[in-house]
C-alpha cells in the first residue's frame, strides 16, 4: 500500500526527537536538504555571538583569555564533540579548516608510518574522495616524493600492499551518500601495517561513528555542515593516543604554532610540543565563529537524554528510506531518468539521498537535466543540491543532491519534498530557459 | 616646561583624527592601551555579525555563498587591507591564521630560492622575533634538512651570506616596539640573492608599510591587533606578483585546498593553483569572523579622508613621544628602576611603548616587580601587559609593554595612564600580594 501525507503527519506527530526541531532557527517557506552542505543556525546562536562580541570582546578584551576561557575553547568543544564519533576526553580539538588539519594528520600519518618502514612511499585514496582532500594529498606527496594512488571503492582492498604508508578516506561519500565500514578497512590496513585517516565531513552528527572502537589512527572533520556550527565553522581533528603521545616525534604534524606549544606563555624560541592532542593547535583562533560552533553542538548534547545519535541515526535511516520509496512510487516510471546513487542497504549509507539523472534526459536531449531540476526546486523553497557527473564518459552520472538532518527534518518535510519534485518533474517547469542556466554553485 | 594635563587637552581638542574614537565600543572606565594583542571592537561589530547570523546563515543558508559574496570575501578583504601595506590590488586575501599563513609564503619561499640555488640552506631570523615565527620555521627547517640560524639585530647584516635561503623578520618586535628599515634590509638580502619575508603583525595599521615599494617577496600579519578585527580574526598574506604568478610551481605554497584552486567547483581529483594571490587559500573560512574583521577595516577606510595612514602615524608617534616624555617626568628619578626599551627615534619605533624594570627592583628585593605594576595598573583600568625577561642572565629585562592606537587614543588618555603609573609607584600599591600572584597573561 502506498505511503500517504497523514502517514507522514503521523510518524512525526509520533517522532520522540521531535522537539529538537525548535532548537533551529528554519527559514521560513523553506525544506532545507542541504544540511550536508551548510547546516541551519541554532536558534542560540545569534545571542551566544552578540554576547562574544559585545561582552567578552567589547568589554572584557584581552581579560576574556582567562576570564572566557578562549584558551581552552579548542579543547573544550572537543570534549563536547567526541561522544559523537567514538573519541575519548581530550582527544579532540576543534580548530582550523577541515583541509589545514588534513594536512597535519596526513603529514603524522607519513612521518610515523615512514619512520617505522621507509620504503612505505604511497598514499592510497579513492578518486571519488572529496576533491580538497585529494589536492592536500597530491601537494604532501609531491613535497616528500610519494605517490598518491587513487581507486575505485572495490578496489580498496586489493590495494592494501607493503609499499603503501597510508590509506586516507571519507567515511561517507559527498557525492552518492555511501558510507564505508570503518571497523572492516582499519582492520584491513592495520593487517598490512598501514595507517588509517578517516575524513568525516558527512558523517559527524550524522551517522554514529566509534574511532576508537574501529581502532583508527587519525581523523579530521567539518563543524559546519551536520555540527550545524556556521559557516565556516573551525572543524576538528582526533588522533588516536598512542600516536598523539610520542615525544619523540617533536614535529609529527609540521603546523607547530604557539596555541600547540608546551608553554604557549613562555616565549621560549624553541618549540616544544604540548601533550596530547593540543600538539595539533597551531595559531590563534576564529573565537567568535568557533565560540558558535557551540552552539550546534548544544543541541547534540539535548539530544543524549533522547536516545543521542543512536535516536538520530534510526530517525536518519527512516527519512532517507521514505525519500527513497517516495520517489520510486510517485516519480518514477514516467521516463524522468531517474536513478538511485546511494546505497540501499541501511549498514552502507549516510544520512543524505543522491538521485542520479541519466545524460541526454535533458532539453532537447542535451546533458541531464539535473541542474535545472535543482534549480526548479530552490526557486520552491526545496535547497537540495546539484553534483556534476562525467557527462557520460565514465560511471559518474549528474547527481541531485539531498541531506537529511534527524534534529530539524520532519517526515512531512519529506513528504513535501517530494511532491515538488513530483510537480517539477510532471509540470515540465524544470524545462525553462531559467533554470538551465548554469552559473557556479556551491 | 614640563606638559600639563591641560596641555594634553588642548592637543586633543585639535586632534584632526579625534572623530574616528567615535568608531568604536570602548568600554567605560578603561585605558585600553593593548590594542597590539587585541584591538578594540569596532561599534558596527554586533550589527554586522548579527547580520550574518540571522540573515546571511539564518535565513539565506547556503544560497549566500553568491548572494553575501562569501566566496569573494577573502580577496574583498584583502583590496581593502592592500593601501595600509603598501600592497597592490589582488595581492593580498584576508584567511587562516597568521602562523597557517607564515607556513605557506616561508614554505614557498624556501621552494622558490632553493629551485634557484640549492645550496642555500637556511633561513636567518632574530632570536626575539615572535615565538611562533620561530617555532614555524624550525619545524620547517627540521621537515627539509635546513638550518635556522638565530642572530640579534646588529647581527643581520653580517648573517645574510651566500649559504642563506631565506631571510625571516617581523617589522616591529613584538617586545620592544623596534622597527626595522624594511627597505634597506630588504635590499642588502636581495643583493645576496636572499629573499625576505616580513611579518606585520605590529605593523598593519599601526605604522605606514609599503611592502611594493620595499621590493619585499612575501608578507603576512595580523587581522586581530591594529586593525580590530576581532579576537583571533583570520590573518592576511601577501606575496609580490612576480612570486604569486609562477604556474611552473604548482605547489608552490603546500596546503593546496580547494579554495586556492583555480576551478573551485569543478570537482577534479587534480590540484590546479588559481592564478595569483588567490592560491594561497586553502580550506572553507570562518565566514562570521571574517565579515567582522571588515569592520575594523572600514574605520581605516573612513580615516583615508583625514591623511590615512599618515595623519595615523603623526598622531601615533605624538603619543608614544608623550608617554615617554610624561613618564621620564613623573615617573622616573624615584628609584624605579624604570627604563626604555623602545627606540628613541622615530624611524625605528612602532606603535608601542616598552618600559623595563630592573631585576632585584621587586617586592624584597626579588625579581623586577613588572608584572606586579601592570596587575596594579590593570586593576586601576590601564590595561597594558608584561613580557618577562631573561631574569638578568641575558639582554632581555622584565617589560612593561604599552600599544597606543591612534584610531581610538587620545593625549589625555596618556596623561592619565601615565599619572596612574606614578600614583602605582609612588604608592607602594604594586607591592600587595594580590598583584604578585604570577599566573598565566596573554
Amino acid at each position: 500500500m502506498s505511503i500517504t501525507l497523514q502517514d507522514c503527519r503521523t510518524r512525526d506527530a509520533q517522532d520522540p526527537l521531535r522537539a529538537l526541531r525548535d532548537h533551529f532557527a528554519l527559514p521560513p517557506g523553506v525544506i532545507y536538504l542541504d544540511g550536508n552542505s551548510l547546516g541551519v543556525a541554532p536558534k542560540a546562536a545569534a545571542a551566544r555571538v552578540a554576547d562574544v562580541v559585545t561582552r567578552e570582546w567589547g568589554t572584557d578584551l584581552i581579560k576574556s583569555w582567562n576570564t572566557a576561557s578562549w584558551f581552552d575553547l579548542p579543547q573544550r568543544l572537543g570534549n563536547q564533540l567526541a561522544p559523537l564519533i567514538g573519541a575519548g576526553k581530550d582527544e579532540v580539538v576543534c580548530t582550523d579548516s577541515t583541509s589545514i588539519n588534513l594536512y597535519k594528520v596526513l603529514s603524522a600519518a607519513l612521518n610515523i608510518a615512514r619512520e617505522d618502514s621507509p620504503a612505505r612511499k604511497r598514499i592510497v585514496s579513492e578518486r571519488s574522495n572529496f576533491p580538497t582532500d585529494l589536492y592536500i594529498a597530491e601537494g604532501l606527496c609531491k613535497e616528500r616524493g610519494l605517490e598518491l594512488v587513487l581507486v575505485e571503492p572495490e578496489e580498496i582492498a586489493a590495494s592494501l600492499t607493503s609499499d603503501v604508508a597510508v590509506l586516507m578516506l571519507t567515511h561517507v561519500n559527498y557525492r552518492t551518500g555511501a558510507m564505508h565500514d570503518m571497523a572492516a578497512i582499519t582492520a584491513a590496513a592495520h593487517a598490512q601495517g598501514i595507517l588509517c585517516v578517516w575524513d568525516l565531513a558527512h558523517s559527524a552528527g550524522a551517522v554514529p561513528v566509534d574511532l576508537n572502537g574501529a581502532g583508527a589512527d587519525f581523523s579530521i572533520g567539518c563543524g559546519y555542515k551536520y555540527l550545524n556550527g556556521g559557516p565556516g565553522a573551525p572543524a576538528f581533528v582526533w588522533v588516536h593516543p598512542r600516536h598523539a603521545n610520542r615525544p619523540d616525534l617533536k614535529f609529527m604534524q609540521p603546523l607547530s604554532g604557539w596555541w600547540g606549544h608546551a608553554a604557549p606563555f613562555a616565549f621560549t624560541p624553541d618549540y616544544q610540543p604540548a601533550p596530547g592532542i593540543t600538539r595539533y593547535l597551531c595559531g590563534t583562533q576564529p573565537i567568535i565563529s568557533l565560540s558558535a560552533l557551540q552552539c550546534g553542538l548544544d543541541v547534540f548534547t539535548a539530544a543524549q537524554s533522547l536516545g543521542g545519535m543512536a535516536a538520530l541515526r534510526a530517525k536518519s535511516l527512516a527519512l532517507t528510506d521514505l525519500f527513497i520509496q517516495l520517489v520510486e512510487e510517485r516519480c518514477a516510471g514516467h521516463g524522468h531518468g531517474l536513478g538511485l546513487a546511494t546505497p540501499r542497504e541501511h549498514a552502507q549509507r549516510g544520512s543524505q539521498v543522491c538521485l542520479t539523472r541519466d545524460e541526454g534526459a535533458g532539453v532537447n536531449g542535451q546533458g541531464s537535466g539535473a541542474y535545472a531540476i535543482v534549480q526548479a526546486l530552490i526557486a520552491r523553497g526545496v535547497i537540495g543540491d546539484f553534483r556534476k557527473g562525467d557527462g557520460g564518459t565514465g560511471r559518474h552520472k549528474d547527481i541531485l543532491r539531498f541531506g537529511f538532518t534527524p534534529l530539524y527534518l520532519g517526515f512531512e518535510d519529506v513528504w513535501n519534498a517530494v511532491e515538488h519534485l513530483r510537480q517539477v518533474l510532471e509540470s515540465g517547469e524544470w524545462q525553462k530557459a531559467e533554470f538551465n542556466q548554469t552559473h557556479a554553485v556551491t
